[in-house]
């Protein structure tokens, strides 16, 4: 295996869980920076010509150890932790996709964040290309959205 | 920060790198086996109801070490290891996502494969949305397709 080593921190408007906004289908519109360290600052090469990007960063402000199973807020029931974005993980590792506003040196300009305020950041990568939207399942998120009166606020 | 650990491994029909097909556009169709330690088979629960999953999993075939700047096998051209999917990254984390075909107790059958046999994975989650298609640029992928005559070979 290896070491885990942060790349740079999120500036995010959020310091605590609680302001993130929560619940099935909410999209996420915080804008913020991706803050890279300057001995990586060379990896962002080229990086301006790609609109989204997938951020892997670590759930550094949850409680260590982790939930198999988990309770979805909207109905109680128990999910496995891989049908779900827990921050309670074998590995505590989160994956966001972000919209790349500009970048200005080490500093990538964002929309979409719902990492705390210092989050450590491990990769960037690009984002290619998309799943059609017709041809995804999303399980018991999907039966979830049908029952309005269950589901949580949409944003 | 964290160790890392296995949460399961990938059963793919590669074990060398230079089987995996690459090249711009590439579109991965390999099937096998996500094989998940006995011990985290809970964490499955309510998988099955997702079409797509996002899967991280570690490099663990690649040199130690990594190149933040790295060329682009179709022009020779650096690229930033934040704007491409180089194996020799600061967290040798791998990111792909995979078409769930069925779940068998602990094995989830995926197509959409690129990770060798043997493959330590992190972590799988629910893939739940797309950024539509034309809402996305590609920089430099983009433009390198765009001129076949020096992009590498489409599956």
């Amino acid at each position: 295996m290896f070491s885990p080593k942060p790349i740079g921190h999120v500036r995010s408007p959020y310091t605590n869980t609680s302001e993130v906004p929560r619940g099935l289908g909410i999209q996420q519109r915080a804008e913020g920076i991706l803050e890279i360290l300057p001995e990586f600052e060379p990896g962002l090469t080229d990086i301006e010509g790609f609109s989204h990007l997938f951020v892997l960063w670590v759930f550094d402000r949850s409680a260590a150890g982790f939930n198999l199973i988990s309770k979805a807020p909207h109905d109680g029931r128990g999910r496995g932790v891989f049908a779900s974005h827990s921050p309670r993980r074998p590995n505590p590792i989160g994956l966001t996709v972000v919209e790349l506003l500009r970048r200005d040196g080490r500093k990538l300009h964002v929309r979409g964040l719902d990492m705390l305020d210092g989050t450590p950041i491990l990769d960037i990568k690009p984002y290619q290309s998309s799943i059609p939207q017709e041809k995804l399942r999303s399980g018991w998120v999907a039966e979830a959205e049908e029952k309005p009166e269950a589901g949580s606020k949409k944003g």
